[in-house]
């Protein structure tokens, strides 16, 4: 027997359940957010999370090119331009480069992805090319994490600048502007969402679509958990962070 | 000033010391190679390990698919059928799920993926996406991992019996056949690598593509040590495998 669709306040809620598995919650990340991590550790975060910002901007074209709705690649386009910057904004990832700086990083340092693990490579590109194959939908939906975003993003501010005074406080404007744009962007991943799934099938697959980017966010920080919390960095050549 | 390029034998021993980076030196390999893994871990590995298996005449066919040298097809074309068996040969994957048969597993657990972690998905994922875009050459250089295969395999076919007493001999086909596949695989890989690669810039993007393998081989196990020896699997809803 086929199973009615869940309406539609009974769909959002179970996506908003799922930040049951946010990465809020894996150990690093907490560890980070109490003040546990060595000065290497955040480093390391900085240096490792640089590339997923650098990928956002790409990943975000690649659903572009498989959006036939003008409407919907107006709005779209916007998290572009927020990344890379335009007309006299500097953008996200010169603001998460400016974050590495106010680390004792050198822009160089995460420019060459000098510490990027192989496992955070693997678990962003995994984002990237979901998004070069699924339809725009499903992509808008793998990216609702961001109905997460502005909690992470305010913990952060509240707790680092206390923890880590090492820390230049010019370099915290990245999380401070992601706090209104991520409500925005969500507005409309959200509406998308549950205007496309409406069987009771599709909006179990939806669900599997934002575990899958929670899987990705969650990945990145055990890669980072075993290169500079367990020090079983792989056994290659991507260099450690300097600690001073 | 541009250098000239190394010698085909330098080339070849720059390859070959690629080996330093296998995952046969991977702390959880090695534990395993030792007798010192459980029962979970070593149900855990299997069933993880089986996804790669899964993805191998996949990501042959996508090499095929950028392939226009019929000589080389006509070779390539025997690595999908090792894996999928051809004639009244099983081949690979089967071989691999009578290796989890053996290890106490049911095969719909390893078929339905029921235990895969997200961090091995997203390697052996990278691995597919490489050989999508990647040309022939440049996937046949990064598949001579099988270099170093036969030795890992002959490895675990001297050590788990004695070790693992409870694993079903019957088991240890996959290792037995890919003594031999794997050595010539390689020597047609090798003999492409050396005739493709020509200038050093060439032979250096060469080692590059190698390394990015060894990267994914040793990847895999991080996400299996982070689930089975930390015990921090993903907080995610994959099953850990039973323990008698």
């Amino acid at each position: 027997m086929i199973k009615p669709p869940w309406c539609r306040e009974e769909f959002e809620a179970r996506l908003r359940a799922k930040g049951a598995y946010y990465h809020i919650h894996h150990p690093f990340h907490i560890a980070m957010n109490n003040g546990q991590c060595t000065t290497e550790q955040i480093r390391g975060w900085v240096a490792n999370r640089f590339y997923y910002q650098t990928i956002i901007p790409i990943k975000d074209a690649a659903i572009l090119a498989n959006c036939n709705d003008r409407d919907a690649r107006r709005l779209w386009v916007q998290r572009i331009i927020d990344h890379d910057g335009h007309s006299g904004e500097d953008g996200g990832i010169e603001a998460w480069l400016r974050l590495g700086e106010a680390c004792g990083m050198r822009r160089a340092e995460l420019l060459e992805h000098r510490h990027l693990l192989p496992g955070v490579r693997f678990a962003v590109d995994a984002y990237l090319n979901f998004a070069r194959r699924a339809t725009w939908q499903e992509a808008a939906c793998s990216s609702l994490t961001e109905l997460f975003a502005p909690d992470i993003h305010q913990k952060r501010l509240d707790n680092w600048p206390a923890h880590y005074a090492w820390i230049e406080p010019s370099g915290y404007q990245y999380f401070r502007s992601r706090l209104n744009e991520a409500r925005r962007d969500v507005e409309h991943g959200l509406r998308v969402t549950l205007d496309y799934f409406t069987t009771r099938e599709q909006q179990k697959h939806a669900l599997t679509l934002l575990q899958f980017k929670l899987d990705i966010l969650w990945s990145m920080l055990d890669a980072v958990t075993m290169a500079y919390v367990h020090h079983t960095p792989p056994y290659h050549n991507c260099e450690m962070p300097k600690h001073d």
